[in-house]
């Protein structure tokens, strides 16, 4: 069997550390698929990890090993754990970033188990203090997906670290979202679902001093230059500029408030 | 069998977009490999994503399918299409980003099929309005890849939408070529074929205030710093500077003239 | 026989000079994982090029093949080689890149074959002379791992380009070290070995102005943004800020040199 594993860090590229864990993986699981997901996660920024990871999961096959190491708390006492969800698999520290993913999880119901790595035999025979995506996380992941089951990797754990993410807030006028992701092509994506907002007959958008009316449908809909809102890839609601950056144009960051008012 | 899927965007390595369109290639071809050929072209660059594509189909296995995704017009009308030409195996959207690999194949007299990738079956079974990469291209690559034949992923169609591309212009004094790519080392790629100048007994280069006297072998051959023109991996001229970069040097930007002057 | 190959090269990302090379590896050996170790070598430097595959090298599956492609002399009479040290073989421009390698393989008494790439039964038919890593390195790599023996793909030679690198010097107040590498993360690796500083009852590390006593475990031990040593991945000692960037903080170049004093 094939198994992909993918692989989620702020490593960056320049340095080899992502090349050295698939050296590491591909040792122990030659059959196995790698897809990175991104490297270039701020450092250290746990939230956003979480956001990317929990975006891409629902598009992998079913078995997968989703191995995503941003982890400010290398060599000290944090777990590194695994996790089973449903059908999808996940080597991560014990710091939030599978939050979103295990909440989720939680309310639809699925089957979930939980472990802390703590099993040496899975481990590389020499552990470093500050490298344990190639000496912990790589090798786990990999017997995980050349058939190890879950439970072998350790003792079972219930109480994984969990970290607040934003949610939509309900308000008179309508909801109050925020910015959660702000991708390479400067689109604000916000934590509103849109089936908070498609029944609505009438949508404004405010975000600073900018103000949109209603949704299109695509980029392709509107003036070059023009902001605009819209329903993401993965049903938010996104705020984008037609061939260019709503970031640039708004200057909006991560978290900043994002009034939705619905038949105002 | 094992195809060769190669990808080719312009949505970077950061936020996931390249990773999640491996996880869904990988549910449907699981024997594919996947290569990236990059990732970085200029936001929505049509022209750049095309001189990239064609530059490396050549040296891909026969049979292997490549994905391009370059596509400023996501979620209009415009097609997603699916390309046969000779060995290689193609699916774009409908912009014109095909071009000049469409216009290779017909001069050399290769065998060209062309559909339009409208039959839902090979798409997930819910597309968004804004990345049809994950959703319509990747799957259906992936299911031409695992042995669909091209005609079963849609309509045949015998009008791609294609683009105007610089070609060099004879004059009294040689050729006008013009710069069609600028690498990552500065080098100045022209669209000059080197057969072009080849035969010529004398041959001087004049881009802006700066003049190259005659071609040299390799980079390797002339003083640090220096200015020289070459043939390139792709047997077009190129401008380069020694251990340096010549779009430093020169300030040159894509479509900027280059005078190629033969026994002059 | 699935074997790894990695790719480590000065090209970037951009461009799709790497890509390139996956197809024309995936084209002889369709079986091959392929590892990007990075491609963000500062142009043309060698030594960096070596530390970086220095480092990953021990991790990677026996019988991996190593192509790297670090060749400012390209088009040249620099000669490309094949080298196999112990389990490990790698396929190279002579300057110098597999010095570090190839002096650990010399002195753990590794059985050593070095061969000159000179058999063009193994390169790609047609060899440009500016880009020997898709014509001359990746075929023979790809050819390397589909089985061919190290001996059939050139001359046995016995003088491979051999360049200096810092080595740390004794002194009277304990040891001169010199900074080698500064990854993503602002990190200073050096070139002590930590068994070096590991039985002193005091170590003190003095970097231009800076300052730090004794050595941490790890980065998690001591409080935000304070300059600490530790013994890094590869069992070298090392100089981080925690959660920050030390080579910010101190402004820090490669080559700077590092007191280490012990028992001062």
């Amino acid at each position: 069997m094939k198994t992909t594993i993918s692989l989620t860090t702020d490593f960056g590229n320049q340095d080899g550390f992502v090349g050295v864990m698939k050296g590491v993986i591909w040792g122990i699981a030659p059959d196995a698929h790698v897809a990175d997901i991104t490297h270039d996660i701020p450092p250290q920024n746990i939230r956003l990890g979480a956001y990317a990871l929990w975006r891409v999961v629902p598009y992998f096959p079913p078995g997968s090993v989703h191995i995503a190491v941003i982890d400010p708390g290398v060599g000290t006492q944090r777990r590194p754990i695994g996790l089973k969800i449903g059908e999808q698999q996940f080597i991560v520290p014990d710091n939030g970033l599978i939050t979103p993913i295990l909440e989720e999880g939680e309310r639809s119901g699925k089957r979930i188990e939980m472990v802390h790595l703590n099993n040496p035999k899975y481990w590389l025979e020499n552990v470093s203090h500050t490298f344990h995506g190639r000496d912990i996380f790589a090798p786990t992941g990999a017997h995980l997906a050349a058939g190890v089951p879950i439970e072998n990797l350790g003792d079972p754990i219930e109480d994984p670290v969990r970290i607040d993410f934003s949610h939509p807030i309900k308000r008179d006028y309508g909801w109050e979202a925020h910015i959660t992701i702000i991708d390479v092509f400067g689109n604000l994506t916000t934590d509103l679902p849109a089936e908070a907002v498609l029944g609505a007959d009438d949508v404004k958008i405010r975000l600073g001093d900018h103000s949109i009316d209603g949704l299109v449908y695509s980029y392709g809909h509107r003036p070059q230059g023009e902001l605009v809102a819209l329903v993401d890839s993965e049903n938010f609601i996104e705020i984008g500029a037609v061939n260019g950056s709503a970031a640039q144009v708004t200057g909006a960051k991560i978290g900043n408030k994002v009034e939705v008012i619905l038949n105002g």
